[in-house]
């Protein structure tokens, strides 16, 4: 149960948002321009780096939505869990690998990615725009997960929810309050 | 020195929005509605939790820029140190210490904010909007400062050139390359 007066029946962030439209605007066009805008990266890679990030701040609701975004956008649920629970072992290429490797140093803190991690990253052909997109999404998401979790909010267990959430953010994306229809569909 | 190929001589943050002006929009905006936005919490209070969260994360450049933007809001040096280093004992209000102990859990984890915390707050007189704008400045604050860090921006390390950034922040806000103006003035 959230801690303050959040509109009811809404999932995760999305009642946050409605607490609070004045935050959310710039909130949604982040996630917008990070994981859906022109990119090198995949949608798929990138929601992908949301899903690892979302699991390592273990926030239930994000590490159930994004994953589900991914697999939607691309990858398939059983690539993304390989890469949120076991990335060097997961069949995903040695340049994303080192991607994942620097938003794993991003969670712990921006001062634990070293020169030498962005080094391994572009001898793997990643881009500058590439790693600086990687500590992003990463950074955002040690935001959007303790957004999420700091204020209690609603977190449903249904998995199809979550699927039809997911599908919603992968084909129409972040700027309207997607996961609000889908969750009242 | 930056791991990127960030632009030249811009200080911590506004090298990295120049280097992506896309992501630098929202991330312009975020901080303009929730430090200087219509707010029962005054800018300097809203500015401290930002320099007590910059703090809390080692980040040089934001927890030495954001403290002069709480000075020249009104609150003074002595008073932000207080309350970075020591908020106990500091000579703020029980309610805004109640504040800042739920933004030292967020940088914990959103996981570690319990209900106790939120009813202490609002006990001394906060409201849910004072908890939620509480929770989302230190959750963004989590994302600026591991932004920075992650990609190792340049931090100037001359005082006055950051009392100058924080004046611009406090009386001209985040929306345009304020802090850029400021070091190149």
């Amino acid at each position: 149960m959230p801690d303050i007066a959040l509109p009811e029946g809404l999932p995760g962030i999305t009642g946050a948002f409605a607490f609070r439209p004045e935050t959310a605007k710039p909130m949604r066009e982040l996630p917008e321009v990070l994981l859906r805008g022109p990119s090198s990266l995949t949608s798929a890679e990138r929601e992908m780096i949301a899903a690892f990030m979302s699991t390592r701040n273990d926030c239930y609701f994000c590490q159930t939505s994004h994953p589900a975004a991914a697999h939607h956008a691309g990858a398939d649920y059983g690539l993304v869990d390989a890469v949120r629970f076991d990335y060097p072992s997961a069949a995903v290429s040695a340049k994303f690998k080192t991607l994942l490797a620097i938003a794993g140093k991003v969670q712990q803190g921006g001062k634990q990615v070293t020169p030498e991690d962005t080094q391994r990253a572009r001898q793997e052909g990643a881009t500058d725009l590439e790693i600086h997109d990687t500590v992003l999404i990463a950074a955002a998401f040690c935001m959007y997960n303790r957004y999420v979790d700091g204020l209690a909010t609603y977190s449903p267990d249904n998995p199809e929810m979550y699927d039809k959430m997911g599908a919603v953010m992968a084909h129409e994306g972040y700027l309207k309050p997607a996961a609000d229809t889908a969750v009242r569909a």
